[in-house]
């Protein structure tokens, strides 16, 4: 049945492209998506699922009920876009200035929608259910998917995946990681207040040029002295700005960065030690510190039996060849909070190809081959039928087990 | 007669005050003086100079000949304002939104007319000539000085000497200092230029904040290690900015500064040596430096003979516990330019009393007291007289000697 | 008959305990292995082996000739002690003031022999032989095996088997890690060059001690700015030596330490830009320095088939519970050259128990179960047979595959 | 009379050069003069002066009563060595292995003994008393003279005149300098506690080499931002030492190093902030500091009035050009207690010639113009005759305006 349905979603991908498209060219930003969520909604009740809107906020759901009795698969994709001013050509490029889907959540909703009408055709043949799980936000803390989970979003489901366009890897591939796969991101801010005066008399002053700039140095000890060195940590500073002049020593300066880790414990280490480097830094000179640190999005942490479930479905598509096995992913997703509740896993797919000019994601000329959600489709389907049989399998034996 | 001209000085200083009040709710920027320069000039042709303006911009100077042959003393104030909105509430306060004779320059402009209207109604006694030299733009770098002098303000001048009110010092006193009195100010910029792109992988990007804070740590060794100790010199970052957010590291930063020095080799050093450690510390992380250094003005160098003369009369006038020595000040004036031409010196004429709530210079609520206008007038007076008789005794001696 | 073998281990455990302990009382530090190559020599003639002597310096191998042909296991173990003044107070502590041995390589030697002695009773129903390697100078690099492996050491071995007591895990217990197992460890001195002179003036010195303190801050971006946050990697500067008294500017200054790392990518980029950074900053300065980086030992990588081979027969041996995941090692072992040449892996055997009290290795008063050499010993046999079984059952069903 | 004295002077220089030579070849170490007091002792004795030995532990003191009432001048010499192995070859040179006349002190010995011997010859036709101060321990904290002080040295002493040789300045030369003359000199030491460990796991570890490294790097911004840069302070780091080897943190570090100011406030700001900085930046990172500072010999300050009378002196004896207006000297000097007793004050003697090559004091090739001996002995004579005449004739005023 499976390579059916693969001949089905090829028939409706021009009808997947489209929506993309659409999507594209008239992108939500993160917080603020209106349009988005209802077309999605009404794609989902067109097909006859029973659809929740403004889950958790903006996100949808759309439950498919198969014929017969079973478990219940969570699919999910993002919708939301980001703050850019897109510079491709292209006649689907985005008609909203200053904004763009250049991060692939486009193609992850409509492949999506192209999985869910697939199903959809066969449901009386499916054992148990298919949850659709279209997500708002994913791009700011705090993401859509904690409000969407504590509405509810995930209530019956036993298993989830998600998947990823991935840029820079070349279309037909699916890439898997066991494990730690995207870092928790958290992001830090420290003001410093010293004492602005004339520069041509620094003593009558208390420079916070200067103390920040040792707070810097400083703070490369984080990862450098303080963390295991086999586990994997980020400390960024991303900005520092203090005075604009030549010749008046400014009273505050402001650090803004960002900290990226895998384990619970070394996050906490790192949140405290930026505090103790930030506060004993200045004090030495006589300046004060304020710090703050916002624990964003936490790890993404595959369940190790459900990504091997994925990569061995890939290998038998796509051949062993066309199976990556990813690098921890120093990004955040807030897919991660779906798999503190139900085990599953989030895998990257290809969108690379000699079709589309290679840039990173977030980039303005950011592109991906739209036959990748082909290939999304079909991982999806079947992770679905795999997963709802073998549970069957399972339960069956169980039952008859029980039975004798 | 000295003490009638002290006498008269006093009649007039209700129309000093009127004019100083005058200059001070109506300031002008730097290099954009029009209706002050003007101003200065009707007066100074009312009294009957010979009276030049736009010299070598927006200057004015006016020539009192004496009655008698001799030397030439010059008299220099400035007039330019700051823009500095203005937060003291007299009712003089600045008209203007954002401009605000905010150090004084309204002061010694309308001083240098009151001693130019008195000594223009005896100017049959004085035995040589008096050249007045009222200068734009002292605040902003290149200041007036400089274009002044190449327009020949100071042609035929044997002497000059300048007046700064001190809102630090008590009013009735008069500050002095031999030799280094303002430091050489100059500027400079550092442009840092690294590899930007997402601060998750720090490896993929050279970053340009890590690095500027190691240059401004490495910088303070320039006074700390480089220079010598018995020498004067300061090297204050005045800005450091790079980046906007939490997750972007920027791929440049922009660092700006000044320099205060007195020594020219030191200043020279100084500028070298800026330029080896940013080169130096950027090409250690793999980013480039740009560096750029503007010399500002330089070390204003008061001549000793000169000092020692208004050392001497401000004891007469003012009493030996109302004569401060001076320490040298780090700030920068561009008298410094005329003292490079002939010998002089430049003093400080203190401006609190009960009156005024103290305030430093530059301050959005700085105010002298107005009869320091007075007390420069004495010491420039004195000044005139005592130069002119001396040198006509020295050139009568010398004459009496030839013809023997 | 795996049974039978551990019986008889048992049986010659007290054998195992005394040349143990033997070993333990007399040491003899890297390189000047005198008295120890001579003793397992003698022991292994004494099993009837093939034993070569001074093999590339120091080392000793027996070759056990099974019965039946087949395949070559080797299965190594290290003999070299410490500089260590010993602070144990067993019976059989060192007899040699200053040497240790504070690692367990007298645990593997024992162990070693005892396999021997137990295999050796066994020769007859080997399909294949053994190889055991008796290795000198593991702690200081150039390790023995790498002349070792030049001087024939691993001829006709077609796998290799290494152990290291762990005295941190407890006893019974078995460790494995598949690829990084133990890092890359290089060294690297730099030499500050100044100018001295008295501390009063350090404007007419270069001072390498604050040039030497910005190169250890600069050195921390490495580790933190310039390796990819998922690969693994340690710079630590282990000495900084300037100067003596209170005065006097040094001339110089010394600073030495160590580089961890696996990936060689790496390994040679913080070659290079530890070079850098140091040019670079003492440039800055007008000091320069003088850079070597010294190779030790590359990563060990154990081969997945292998370890995964080892996790197995620990797990029958000593179930699930016992066999534990281990993290990479930031140590170093120059096992990691036999992986360069054949297949094999190294593993971990718990050295802590209630009978002795726990402290690291390289302690005064390190010490482990000796017990943990009967481990040793049990899982060497049982590869041994594993894995010459399994390549014969390979190259018979081969062998009837090409016989049809 | 002076110039007969000087004309005595000269025909006992070849005694001076002879005692000086004897000095020079028997030096001995600060705290350990033994036969250099008894020499000079034996010699002011022998000139029929009022001799105290062990004046404050090894100093001698000789007076010379006039034969006239008057007030009483103290001439101050020190005579203690340095451990320095000389590298001279003059038939004089040191037969004291590792103890060298490397600073003068044997200049300035002779020097005072001929001056003796000189005034002892006209005792009768002085008005008033000369008392030579022979000081011991110059160079090491504490000194000789705060403990000579103690025992009464300066007992009556109206004024003191002290003179060093000085290698830099050519010989017939006198440097002055009114106020600061030669800096307060302190030390201070760090030690820095952290916990050592493998440098392979430094998170395992509070690494002090890294803390001490930005603790050093802190350090530039005590004199950089924090003193005002036109008051003259020196903080120098003289020692850094951690470690010994590549691959172990150490537990501590120990910094030391030396301060060096003019004023007070200056002085103790920079003795707290070195504290406030070295306990912050230690603890930033999990650190102690320990922090030790001992304050040295206090600056020497020349009276305004005996420095203007030297330097005018030293005008008739020399010459105007071959006075030299001295730069603060940031070496040290225990001359400074002797100033906050009585008026005086110290000056230089220049001591290169073409005869010597020039070198630094404290080098092991220092030597100078034995001639400066003379220069010294004017300088001496010419001051207590103007002193002591000038203030009988100060007396001889007032008490005649008494008797009025």
């Amino acid at each position: 049945m499976i390579e059916k349905l693969f001949e089905r979603l090829q028939e409706i991908y021009p009808e997947m492209v489209s929506f993309r498209r659409d999507l594209h060219m008239y992108p939500e930003l993160s917080h603020h998506e209106v349009n988005t969520p209802e077309k999605v909604a009404a794609y989902l009740e067109g097909l006859g699922l029973e659809v929740r809107r403004n889950v958790g906020g903006r996100g949808v759901t759309g439950l498919l009920k198969g014929g017969k009795p079973g478990k219940t698969v969570a699919l999910r994709a993002d919708f939301d876009a980001l703050p850019i001013q897109e510079e491709n050509e292209a006649e689907y490029k985005s008609r909203i200035s200053g904004v763009m889907h250049a991060c692939g959540h486009d193609i992850h909703t409509a492949a999506l929608l192209g999985v869910a009408k697939t199903l959809s055709e066969v449901r009386d043949e499916i054992e148990g259910n298919v949850l659709f799980i279209h997500q708002f936000a994913e791009e700011v803390i705090p993401g859509g998917a904690k409000s969407m989970i504590e509405d509810g979003c995930l209530d019956g489901a036993d298993v989830i995946y998600g998947a990823h366009v991935w840029s820079t890897n070349p279309a037909g591939t699916v890439g898997v990681r066991e494990g730690d796969a995207m870092a928790a991101g958290d992001t830090f801010e420290i003001h410093i207040f010293g004492k602005g005066g004339h520069a041509a008399t620094p003593h009558l002053t208390i420079d916070p040029i200067t103390a920040g700039s040792q707070l810097i140095s400083n703070l490369q000890q984080v990862v450098a002295r303080k963390v295991d060195p086999v586990k994997t940590a980020v400390v960024s500073v991303a900005a520092f700005n203090s005075g604009t002049g030549f010749n008046v020593i400014p009273d505050k300066a402001r650090i803004t960065g960002t900290v990226r880790t895998f384990d619970e414990d070394v996050r906490s280490m790192i949140e405290s030690l930026i505090g103790e480097i930030a506060h004993s830094t200045c004090k030495a000179v006589g300046a004060t510190a304020q710090y703050e640190y916002v624990r964003g999005y936490p790890a993404v942490k595959n369940h190790p039996g459900e990504t091997k479930r994925i990569e061995k479905l890939a290998i038998e598509l796509f051949g062993k060849e066309n199976v990556i096995q990813m690098p921890a992913q120093m990004g955040m997703e807030d897919f991660a909070y779906y798999l503190q509740e139900v085990p599953g896993t989030f895998f990257f797919v290809g969108g690379n190809s000699e079709k589309i000019e290679e840039f990173p994601h977030h980039h303005p000329r950011f592109d991906v081959d739209e036959r990748s959600m082909i290939d999304i489709g079909k991982v999806f389907i079947s992770a679905v039928f795999n997963y709802l049989s073998s549970e069957t399998a399972v339960e069956n034996m169980a039952a008859e087990v029980q039975s004798n």
